[in-house]
Parts: structure tokens; sequence; C-alpha cells
């Protein structure tokens, strides 16, 4: 299973690549930052997203894109740009019917570090030693883009069990699912 | 000069078009809603609404597409959707070159009834009257992006004159715009 990782922003938009089953050691495939720049209107950093995150799906064809979910409780000056950007990578995804996962930020930092409160030096050290790599990946939206592909692989087979459950049951009570 | 008026939203996303110049009565030239199912996945919704948006700019070919800024502070459960569907309306206009404006809601209701406080009858009202249409658009959606493109063709003067300004000042004090 080949997982695209996107930590949403619009300044610095973090995408990994991870490989792997639950279960065995994974492997990185390919990290990095789409970036654009604060000065350049909205709608045109959204057409940047569009194209850095194009290139990572026709370089990597992932299985899945793995997406960071945001709220609106946290910092109000920056959520709406990730809101956005998280918009437009799963535009992309859906447009070549990738399927599409979204995952909080606990979820990802208890998948990878036991705790649904680390910090962000912790996700990157859990994920350096998860993949083997020789240092963090910097900067820390890399880093984090990693962990969220690796989040998704590990909680799928989860995920798959629960919506089989909900649709055999669905289906025991003559309605499909 | 012909500009698409964009209400966003997931389940309802309102679209307008407004033809004139300031000063001159304004026609309408088309009105609708892109409806997505609320039971579809998200990013599914995402492309829904890409492509009722591109339909629009297909037909009708605007100058410009005018937007709803989004506040965070709005209604949390529905600010995410609302934002993630502007920021597809945008990354439409912008891949075709097509300006993008944002207008907050305030700014529309003062620009088409006087205050920025009007309520969604008085808006619907002045929409009706300043269009010469027979009754209010429905939804509100409908009539709210009409709203956004008429008061988008009021404001672009004022705000080119007010570009045009900032930019021969820049270059007064030897700063190229």
């Amino acid at each position: 299973m080949r997982v695209l990782g996107v930590d949403p922003g619009l300044t610095r938009c973090g995408v990994g690549v991870v490989e792997g089953v639950a279960g065995r050691p994974l492997t990185m495939a390919g990290v990095g930052v789409v970036r654009t720049p604060p000065d350049m209107g909205l709608a045109h950093r959204l057409v940047a997203v569009e194209r850095g995150i194009e290139q990572w799906l026709d370089e990597h064809r992932p299985d899945c894109v793995a997406v960071e979910r945001v709220f609106s409780q946290h910092n109000v000056r920056t959520v709406m740009g990730t809101a956005q950007a998280s918009a437009v990578a799963m535009l992309c995804a859906a447009r070549r019917d990738i399927p599409v996962a979204l995952h909080t930020p606990s979820e990802v930092k208890a998948a990878v570090t036991g705790s649904g409160r680390a910090d962000k030096a912790q996700v990157g050290a859990m994920v350096t030693r998860l993949l083997r790599l020789d240092a963090p990946p910097k900067p820390a939206d890399a880093a984090d883009a990693l962990a969220l592909a690796i989040c998704h692989i590990w909680r799928a087979p989860a995920q798959n069990r629960l919506q089989q459950a909900v649709a055999a049951h669905r289906t025991l009570k003559g309605r499909p699912a």
C-alpha cells in the first residue's frame, strides 16, 4: 500500500509518501514541501498548491491520500488557508478516484508516538525511527505528512473492519449499505 | 462587465451572473445553485462543486468571479465546508486566469441595501428590484450570489482607483508597484 500524506497549508504544504502494510517495516518513497509565496493572491496560491499536489500524484501514483482533518477551533488566522489547501488536496485525489482519508492531528500523534498530545519533536523523532531515516525530515510539515501516511497505513485495517461490520449490520437489518 | 457571483457552500453553492457597469441598470444573465448530497464523501462533494462551477464558467465566460470571503468566526459546524467550497470556486477561476475578488457578507449587504446588517429578505428584495426580476430568486443562496456580483460591479471602480493610487504613491517613493 502506497500512501501520500498531506499536511495542508498555503505557505508550506507538507507531502510524504510511505509504502508498506501494518505490522511490517515501512519505507519512505518521497518527502517534500509544496510552497506558495505569501504575497501571491489567494486564488493563484490555490492553483500553485494544485499544481504541486498533481506532480506528487503523477510521480508516486499512491493508492490512497491521507489528509489532516482541519478544525475551525485552531488558530483563527491560519485555519482558513489550511482548510482551503486541504480542499485542493482532496479534490486532486478524488478527481483521480484515489480514496481520501482524513485523520485528526491527535489521531496521527497517537498513532506514531502513543500519545495524542505529543509535540513536533517527538513526532519527528518517531517518524525518523519508523522509516529508518538518518535525520528527522525538515521542515516539520514534511515530517507531519509522513506521520499522516504512517497513521493511515496502521489505522486502515481497523477502519476497513469497522466499515465491513457496519455494512454487514445494515444488510442484516435489511438496509443495503 | 460580466461577473459570476459565488455564495460558497457544499450543500448549496449559490451562483449568479450579472452584467453591467456601475451607474447603469444591471442585467441578470443567469442564476442557480450547485448542490451536492450531504451523504457523499467530502472529497467527492468538492469534485461535484468543481464540475458545477466549471459549467457556469463555460456557459457564461465571466470577466471576473466574486466570491464571499469566509470568516472562521462564523458557525463552526459549517464554516469548514464553506471555506473548502470557496477554495474550489477560486481555483476554477484562477486556472482560467479570470480575476477573483472577495467581498465580505457585510460589504455585500451594505452595497445592495445600504446596511451591512440587512437580513436575507432585505437582500432578496433589493436584488429583485435592482435586476428588475418578477420575484426574489430562491433559495437565498442564489439571491446572495447575485448580490455578490452586483456588489463587485459597484465596488470595482473604487477598488481600481484605490489600487492605482497605491501604485502611483509607490512609484513616487521610488518603489516600483
